[in-house]
């Protein structure tokens, strides 16, 4: 596997950064300058304490003028060319783009309280990082369908993004994830994909590593590394077994299509992933990908979530375990699985599917 | 108040219960015979402990097949008239009727073992109830638009079906809800909303008799009775302030329309409410649905999900405090606020909308 190169770094024209990471083999100067007038966005959001629940809830009230389903013409993740108006990537192509949202829900700046909260931690601002990282200057792509080189380069950005926002002293996790599709709200049908780096460790992960605290206390052994052990051996619910990464639908799935990835050595992220992890992931991250787009029969592009967890960066890095959620909504052709009154309201789920039938399926479509 | 009358019970063609409501002031006699030929459902609702996050999950695989946005013709919860087919009501008009659902997630049933599961409790029969509780007749009717009288038929039909399900022994919660709107994947569009009782304690109900009992340990006083007490002094958010009840927007709300209604009383479920209070519900519940339903100019009918935090029945009752959560996720003319990755996967909320901005609206509809 040739190296990629580094990503070249540069300045949009209100200061925001953009990183170009190009497929290995390939050689671009990336020089073209931002000629937009764009005045500097005024990012207000803040945090607030929910003491109900103990989570943190961030407001971005500066998001609901957000660009919302442009056609191709307006796309601002598209590149740069002599036919359009400028968009927010300023080269004529690009293979990965990477760029600061412009209207992120965490932003970097002082870490300021801003009022009191008599019943927990005072309402602050939302400090952070919120990235767009685009996957191909073709409009119409998608993940599943680029060419494998594209896939390394993905992998490629996705650990230097999460290696340089690990390093900022306001950041407790790092989150990559893609969410694509109308159906689960997406504005821009660009191939696009994301990363928040949140000031606090989320609340799933939170009790993820409560759940493997517990494990750890009365076994002396990871969760995570259990569970997957388990899965390899039970073979009911696998997707996938490879040499360095296994796939399978979790036991209580909680999404009508659910599979967890998981490497075979116990790393908390993603920029510890080894050579040949990285070579394998680029395969089967496209592989599983595909497998959801031919799930069911007559659509070729189902809506979906592929939400990267790991490990906080500075508490309790022994209990996480890297490993990709990808989950569906779509529970057959034209239906949704809304979350009503029982999810949203009580946080109790019902699932209308059985993971080993949808395990079956997955298998069937290798 | 004039009482209102016990309810009628009778029996459905397949052996479910239904049980009729009628307004205070109104004599009817509820002996329609259920004359389809209606074969006993098979339930196989199964629960499966989700050792990474230590929720319940439940799978009503058999939900799959049923009835979805039928024509008003089909409606199964219209009364049985003689120009159409037999419904799920027998009879030929109705104020309030409970019926348990055809298709539950929860169903009784010895509560039965069905596999091991080497990580937490084994997977098991997923034992309770679900009860559907149809407001009008009218299938166009919304409860906003209902006479006073029939909200009191609601009110009553709430606290008597709460207090038969708390006595089944297997029942931990009762959880009282309506979702409305297509938008929020309802199915039958008739004004309709449902009652679960859960074997289990929810995961929201534990999350706040955790932070409720934080705050006792610390101060000695109720977590939820010092909020109710703060929102009402601070005024910002205040939507209702009635003699025995009051109404805000909560401080850190998640959805983008949100209110909160509690009781000034310390009492844990809607059983526990005095005469006063609850002919004083009857009122402002309705009011609240009106202020959400006219929250946007231009539309008439707003999707929402209102939701009854009761106390669990035998654990904790003295950390719960009964309240309503209303929320909608429409957060702008045709815009639905979608859970994507940040909330679906990582459990970060992110709302574009401020609590004080909203509590100012609702206002304003008084």
């Amino acid at each position: 596997m040739t190296p990629a190169p580094g990503p070249t770094r540069r300045t949009l024209a209100d200061g925001r950064h953009i990183f170009y990471f190009d497929d290995a083999g390939t050689t671009h100067t990336r020089t073209a300058r931002d000629l937009r007038e764009l005045p500097s966005a005024t990012i207000e959001s803040q945090m607030r304490y929910d003491v109900l629940t103990g989570e943190w809830i961030t407001m971005a009230s500066h998001r609901m003028t957000r660009t919302h389903l442009p056609t191709t013409a307006e796309c601002p993740l598209c590149p740069t060319t002599l036919a359009g108006a400028p968009t927010e990537i300023p080269e004529a192509n690009y293979d990965v783009a990477v760029f600061e949202n412009r209207f992120p829900s965490f932003a970097p700046a002082q870490d300021e309280l801003l009022s009191a909260n008599r019943f927990g931690p005072d309402d602050r601002r939302a400090v952070g990082h919120c990235e767009v990282m685009c996957f191909s200057s073709d409009h119409t792509a998608s993940v599943g369908e680029l060419p494998a080189e594209r896939l390394r380069t993905i992998v490629g950005a996705w650990i230097s993004r999460t290696e340089e926002l690990s390093a900022d002293p306001s950041v407790e996790q790092v989150f990559c994830f893609e969410n694509r599709g109308e159906e689960i709200g997406v504005t821009l049908t660009h191939p696009h994909g994301q990363i928040y780096a949140y000031p606090y460790v989320t609340p799933r992960t939170q009790a993820i590593l409560a759940q493997a605290d517990k494990h750890f206390q009365s076994t002396g052994r990871s969760l995570l590394a259990d569970v997957l052990a388990f899965e390899r051996q039970d073979g009911a619910r696998v997707v996938y077994a490879g040499e360095h990464w296994s796939a399978y639908v979790p036991a209580a799935a909680r999404w009508p299509i659910e599979i967890h990835l998981a490497p075979h050595r116990d790393i908390p992220d993603l920029p510890s992933l080894n050579t040949e992890e990285r070579e394998e992931l680029a395969y089967v991250y496209q592989d599983l990908l595909r497998r959801i787009d031919s799930f069911y029969p007559g659509i070729d592009r189902v809506p979906y979530i592929a939400a990267w967890h790991q490990a906080p960066i500075r508490i309790d890095r022994h209990l996480g375990r890297l490993h990709l959620q990808l989950f569906s909504i779509l529970r057959a052709p034209g239906k949704l699985k809304y979350l009503a009154g029982s999810e949203s309201a009580m946080g109790a789920w019902i699932s209308d599917t059985v993971p080993e039938a949808v395990a079956t399926r997955l298998r069937e479509l290798a």
